[in-house]
């Protein structure tokens, strides 16, 4: 039978084949994967099971309850000086889930979605599973900074919304005030969505700036967020969306209609999280260090990498020592070096590999050495 | 900001309606919510944390390894006569995942789905957020038995798949071995998906066959079914999608591209569900004890309701005791006697409304004497 046709064109995930075709080899360090090292802090773990052992794990309601909500209210307003209420957030199973539900909730078919290249590579296929249509930027061209005169350039009737991912999966950038000022300066009033993506807000090493903190947009700003990065909870599953309170009803029908509920467990484990564990600069001060440390080793060896300011991936172009398209050169490297790491072309751009710093400096340094060793062969 | 014109034309949850209609009064019994009085067993829970407790929680592999995805293949073909391997299967977050997913993979623009009415209130906004289109059939009209004769007056060549709820929410029907047998046989081989969602499997009284079974089926059917309704695991979200393995790349990046993949905990739960608590007879003998004497009761008062085979709803007629429709019975019902139910029109049928039976008999018993004492000022 004819299955979806959106769904039948999907491209298998690129950073997923890497993987896989890694396995074919021994001794291989592993870089493809967004999946940080660093352990979820325990007493999350075990203050979360505490709590959920002695009560009915019932549905919790759509979009999680008061309490969760509120921590998160609490949490967005005093590092990023929002001014969120409860009632601006729904919860949801992983920032994955809050994108695409926001997709659904927004999208109508034909609608335009602009995307920053370099993308994380689940946005397109996200857009397009709503007939919707993802309209690039390549802002690899423009040193990685998105101004007005260029925005305007993409910008049509169609055009529902603009996506930021900041700090930026997979090129480690965070946006500086001027520049998130005058592209909010630009949109403000404009008849489209903004939608920030701030799953690493706590993993920027130095300042960060939430949208949320501009009020001029505030009426069409729509944020995701969840605890994935920010505290290795993966596996947990729980992330939110924070929206204007008017579209409050068309969020959670979404999310009812995806999946009814997150997880009860996760839900504690968040609310836990943020009344506990709400410093970050652990986590943060170790990936700074990896980051720090792999720019300027690779740029030693001649690559380019992209200076990093935040989360725990660093994009590197790497033209000046191979000719080779990115996923010709990702197998290469694989195949002589045994490192694995994921070609730009998997977040649209040539020319450029990520490399995700989810090990410690022995292991980075030992990357160091066979990159090094690979390019003098070359 | 226009949103998704389909989300913001969702109505509101009936089932939801009333129970927060229902906080306005005080004792009142609430029976509208689907979600079971019993608790999970224990020892899931405690087995559950205890293996979380000291491993990573990483992100699981999207649709869910091969622990869990053989467990349910032992399972099912053990105790449905199927014949799956863990390829058929995929994990998701709950079965209103698994059912959203599966619609969000087979369908098209303008596709048709065959549903049955009294229906499940998710289906409908699920099908209509895929841009398809619900066909109902009214089996109320029929003795809740679907024959080839009728099924076959609503195919059409947009008919994408035909949908069974087995045992039923609302009506606790089961479907007989001829019925099936007789629309197995008719739908053979014509070019339509048959879902078949079993959530309510375990809870069947007396015997129960899953479309699994009958291989003439084989390369059309899905099968949806969880922990939720089993083993009491609502809150967990656990639930998994049994399909032809030749759609098993469909299916995984529907999921993939709406979660990434389902709680590392849940799954862990599920494990034990399957491992030490296959055997639901004693859920299933709580649920058949309260459903029969609902139905014996109910029919004492002059009402007619359907006879329960499964699940823990009861499903009336009132039309020898009011007139009123089903909405406006279910507000007179809930001012005059403090009993909270859904009306049949949530479910797409008039002159009904649902009980569900997920408090213990003494509660019960008051229900009766409540509506004994409203047919009676009546």
């Amino acid at each position: 039978m004819e299955v979806n046709k959106v769904v039948s064109n999907l491209q298998y995930s690129l950073i997923r084949a890497l993987k896989e075709e890694a396995t074919n080899y021994s001794d291989v360090i592993d870089l493809t994967v967004g999946e940080p090292d660093l352990e979820t802090p325990k007493e999350i773990v075990l203050e979360a099971f505490k709590r959920a052992k002695d009560i009915k794990l019932s549905y919790p309601p759509t979009g999680g309850g008061e309490r969760i909500r509120s921590l998160i209210a609490k949490h967005y307003n005093k590092k990023y000086n929002t001014n969120y209420q409860t009632d601006n957030i729904i919860v949801n199973v992983g920032a994955s889930e809050a994108i695409s539900s926001c997709f659904r909730t927004i999208l109508n078919p034909e609608d335009e979605v602009i995307v920053l290249s370099p993308f994380y590579a689940g946005y397109p296929p996200m857009i397009e599973l709503c007939y919707a249509k993802p309209v690039y930027i390549d802002i690899s061209k423009y040193d990685f900074v998105l101004t007005p005169e260029i925005l305007e350039k993409y910008i049509t009737d169609k055009t529902k919304a603009i996506l930021f991912c900041n700090p930026c999966n997979p090129t480690g950038n965070v946006m500086g005030y001027e520049e998130m000022k005058n592209l909010a300066n630009f949109l403000a009033g404009k008849d489209l969505f903004i939608i920030s993506d701030e799953i690493y807000s706590e993993l920027a090493f130095e300042e960060f700036y939430s949208f949320g903190s501009f009020e001029n947009i505030k009426e069409q700003l729509i944020i995701i967020n969840g605890f994935s990065k920010s505290h290795s909870m993966t596996g947990w599953r729980i992330g939110y969306t924070i929206f204007p309170v008017k579209y409050r009803k068309n969020f959670l029908n979404t999310t009812l209609y995806t999946l009814s509920s997150p997880m009860a467990v996760s839900i504690l484990a968040g609310e836990v999280a943020l009344e506990k564990f709400d410093d970050r600069s652990e986590f943060k001060d170790i990936y700074k260090k990896r980051a720090l440390y792999l720019y300027d080793e690779l740029k030693k060896l001649g690559l380019e990498p992209v200076k990093p300011k935040g989360a725990f991936y660093i994009f590197v172009n790497y033209s000046n020592i191979s000719k080779l398209n990115s996923y010709d050169f990702a197998i290469d490297l694989l195949k002589k070096s045994k490192v694995a790491l994921v070609p730009g072309i998997a977040f649209g751009v040539e020319n450029y590999f990520r490399i995700s710093s989810i090990y410690d400096l022995p292991i980075l340094e030992e990357v160091v050495n066979r990159l090094k060793i690979y390019i003098e062969g070359n």
